[in-house]
């Protein structure tokens, strides 16, 4: 297993990227503050470069490789986001990338990995077959493996919106992210530790997809979990690395899919800000908890931005992904 | 006619509403400057209270009454974002608002309107019935009218707008807004000439509600024209006063609906931000016009967000308002 980034990893990826991100605006709804009971601070990753935080990872993971390394190009599996920041981040570096990407994933993000230039290889809706296709791809190429969350350059510039989050809002009492593969929230985490050792820091979880919250819970990470979620962002299950970084150091919380889109559609109605599903999930499980956040300063990390805006889960058949 | 508003009027509206409007963001897309081959700036007036610009207006006039008059209240007719704005400010002051709103106005701006505890009065579809229904209530309540653009105490709440954003982007080269009444073009016109004399001001408008276009080319208000757009925040004509603020001072540029539908959907996708059709137009007339604003530096007013989900203008059949 790889060593667990530092919160000077976090810094130095935050250096890094800093040309390259976008430092999101900190946003506020005085209208979710008080349905909520709390005070609100909404970090805008849905506004960083390719809609989502994936960005900030993928750009750290591909510019810290070695210029002989970096000319083999890099090769990624993703659902979609990743995908597309390993293809941007690979553009503005000049080095080719190579994404599989699984049959069903929205065409939005697909759309948003060709637009980079990158290849896209698709594969059957399973591990197994991400897993072959990814390999037979590395060895075809000499390239390097970026994954999408269990690689400590990727969990340290995820680290880097909580990072900001907290340089552009002192004082926040907690902090609250999505968890799917465990990217986010453990690069939320080791930012939140390395900035104050009392900030409590949160994971978001569909309860149609709760094997976050199963793993950390039993203490083990649960292999096999039924998922059947609208947050097409959060269906991925924990790594054994960032696993390791949140055993026992975050709570989960847990909201059920009608109150991720309500919230969903209450961030595009009163902050008019376009948020994916899974971007909704913090604000679905605050809303849900009233009593574990009342009174509190608490960050949220909106993570994505990337909807298919031809099939919004308010409209379309239930189920379906956006 | 009332005094046209000057510059003075404009900084002490500025004074008179920030402790209850919104000093909202000025947000980029490198993704659209490109497109649009200059530097836009967006002034997210869809984040402002009541998720238009509409607020600043309505917050001028009602905390601009003196006590006595502020008590019988204030009355307005509105297609919904000025109307929303009054009940909004007058529930802020602690006295009473009757918006006489027009059958077919979109749901979602009658909801903001009931949700701010205001009487809503529906009459039918036209000026002449809008005026009436106005003078009735005026009478039985001997309130004040607080006119939604012809209005110096309006203007000069909207020139807070363009105000505040050449504060926080200084150096622009010109300012876009859209044009209805022409309030907010009359507002940011003055802010803009009090600020540099040379900052070119654009107003948008769409090719199917082209009255104010006609009326300052032909140098004369156009009472009757053609009306039929999907920006149902731009339906109305330009006002005595506005037309004499505006006359021979801005160009106003015109792009077709298909366009400002597009333009539309492009800063939900690419900024993710939710706008409503009217607040589109600026950004299709400077897709359209490229030649004009070529490697400038231009401000752009995004001058709502109140847009009804259920019913988008690329799913809805075409011609129906937002």
């Amino acid at each position: 297993m790889a060593e667990i980034p530092s919160f000077h990893d976090i810094e130095s990826a935050a250096r890094r990227i800093a040309g390259h991100a976008t430092r999101t605006p900190v946003l506020r709804s005085s209208s979710l503050d008080e349905m909520a009971g709390c005070e609100l601070h909404f970090k805008c990753e849905n506004m960083q470069r390719g809609g989502a935080f994936k960005f900030r990872g993928a750009c750290n993971a591909v510019f810290a490789l070695q210029a002989h390394d970096a000319t083999r190009g890099v090769v990624t599996q993703s659902s979609g986001n990743h995908g597309a920041a390993i293809a941007m981040a690979c553009r503005l570096r000049g080095i080719p990338a190579t994404v599989v990407v699984p049959e069903g994933a929205a065409r939005v993000k697909l759309d948003a990995i060709a637009r980079q230039g990158a290849r896209v290889v698709r594969c059957a809706p399973n591990q197994a077959a991400r897993d072959a296709t990814t390999a037979q791809v590395l060895q075809h190429t000499g390239g390097t493996l970026v994954h999408p969350f269990d690689d400590p350059r990727v969990i340290a510039g995820q680290g880097t919106a909580a990072l900001e989050l907290l340089q552009q809002m002192p004082g926040l009492d907690a902090v609250i992210a999505p968890i799917s593969g465990g990217g986010l929230l453990a690069g939320t985490l080791l930012a939140a530790r390395g900035h104050a050792a009392d900030l409590q820091v949160f994971g978001a979880e569909p309860e149609q997809a709760s094997d976050a919250h199963a793993s950390l819970v039993r203490g083990a990470r649960v292999q096999d979990w039924p998922i059947d979620t609208i947050c097409d962002g959060l269906r991925a299950h924990l790594g054994e690395l960032t696993f390791e970084v949140l055993r026992g150091r975050v709570e989960v919380l847990l909201a059920p899919e009608a109150e991720i889109i309500s919230a969903m559609r209450l961030v595009w109605e009163r902050m008019k800000l376009v948020i994916e599903p899974s971007a909704a999930v913090p604000l679905a499980t605050i809303l849900r908890h009233r009593g574990v956040f009342a009174g509190r300063r608490v960050g949220v990390i909106l993570s994505g931005g990337n909807v298919d805006l031809d099939r919004l889960p308010w409209s379309a058949p239930s189920g379906t992904g956006g």
